[in-house]
């Protein structure tokens, strides 16, 4: 999916809502639980109640790597029946990857041309080689990791470097260089929106892929506020804020509400920057 | 397997050799290509042919999977093979992973519980509680990327700080108090063999995890020179040099070879040392 795909995608359901899709069996009803692939189930429900008030989603790898080759097998499965029933989702492989370039190679295989993916998730320590074989498939994405939204984020994306820009920065600025605004996206997490300013100052028209907005803390309209472009350039990811809000058979339902809820202060916003 | 016993190992064997099994089907006799499970068979026979000579084997993940639910079943099989067969040989499964604690959590799992792999390697962008929940399983190591053997490493990981530590460093400094000596290992490249005495007084005591030998360039005496501490404290990995050093039927055999090149002149440096 390119650029302008996925904005018309934005506009048409007045949303950049990206719906984590890491699934937890202890999480879900018994009956469900006992099916014979759980979360694909879960996933294949959570995506009916919600498809229409999302455009992204973004399946972490960790959750279905935990299950082995079973999980493995309900990745590609997940994937699989979003491209054949959801061509309208763009899919993050949250993968968080990143290797010397012959390894990575192998992993833009795994993600794009295996798992059919439109983008994934690179850690960018490794530096240029680890995030350039990614970079090789026209039409997906590479989403660098900038600036995350956990407390270890202070350990060292703030470091700051002799000439004052902080690691964060650097890693923007460099790593912008690789690609452009049309095969590469940048993690910032929501919890740090004030950094928004700054992160707008150094990549003013990538897409920003944000989580932590819900189970971990941020604010959708702080996001917006700092973090908007002329041409929306947010992607906004909550998770087990929509997909476990509820544990019963419902769940699919109230995820459907969760989902509803911020599709609909999403549209306003959109609004607001006069993008709808 | 604690560090007593895997210097036991080092001792037992005269070698502190790590086989990268990183196995590419394009690199293998045809027979062995059109087998059920390629990589797995090719495992089987390199390890036959080099268990006694290495004390360590890394299968990097994205090598199994870029082969999808079938790759990581091989890389089941393979690490399952390694715990019935030579459980004196310690496993790290090279996955470079890294996430949010709840998300690391369930990668520790998987490599820890359900793959039953020694150690992981695991990046340090997000910081400390992505890593700390590897560190929860007693006997299990994480291994943390603080200087690696590619061109990228030039572009994040010598960025000087204002205090004029670059960033490695201060990876090494802050993340060695994040375990100790007997749960947390690091890689640092080969290829930068005389950074190692940097290295080597922030982190006395741990071990470091070398790749980056043969393929990529580095050089066994230098590392050892400047890397080895009083009681070892390397592990020197290769991959290619070693596994796919012929693509004849010779394969396993001519890979026993070179294994014994390198556990030679290891055996020799380990004597010099007056370490065995």
């Amino acid at each position: 999916m390119n650029t302008e795909q996925l904005y018309r995608q934005i506009r048409l359901k007045k949303s950049f809502l990206c719906i984590g899709l890491d699934p937890e069996p202890g999480k879900m009803p018994e009956k469900l639980r006992n099916a014979e692939y759980p979360l694909f189930e879960f996933n294949r429900q959570i995506l009916a109640a919600t498809h229409h008030l999302a455009v992204a989603c973004k399946p972490n790898t960790a959750f279905y790597e935990s299950h082995g080759t079973h999980g493995w097998k309900q990745l590609e499965l997940t994937i699989a029946h979003i491209r054949e029933y959801y061509p309208d989702l763009f899919v993050i492989a949250d993968a968080k990857r990143g290797d010397i370039g012959n390894t990575s190679k192998k992993y833009a295989e795994t993600f794009f041309s295996l798992l059919q993916a439109d983008a994934v998730t690179v850690a960018p320590y490794m530096g240029s080689d680890s995030v350039l074989p990614f970079l090789d498939y026209p039409g997906k994405w590479v989403v660098v990791l900038a600036l995350t939204s956990n407390q270890g984020a202070e350990d060292f994306q703030f470091l700051s470097a002799s000439n004052a820009e902080r690691l964060f920065e650097t890693v923007l600025r460099k790593s912008s260089g690789w690609g452009n605004s049309g095969n590469m996206m940048f993690v910032v997490g929501a919890t740090r929106a004030s950094m928004l300013v700054k992160v707008r100052e150094i990549v003013p028209d990538h897409f920003l892929l944000i989580p932590g907005v819900g189970a971990q803390g941020g604010d959708l309209d702080e996001v917006a506020r700092y973090g908007m472009n002329a041409h929306c350039g947010l992607l906004v990811n909550s998770s087990r804020g929509i997909i476990h809000a509820d544990s019963t058979e419902r769940f699919a339902l109230v995820a459907g509400e969760k989902a509803a809820d911020l599709q609909l202060q999403m549209s306003r916003i959109l609004a607001e920057k006069g993008l709808v």
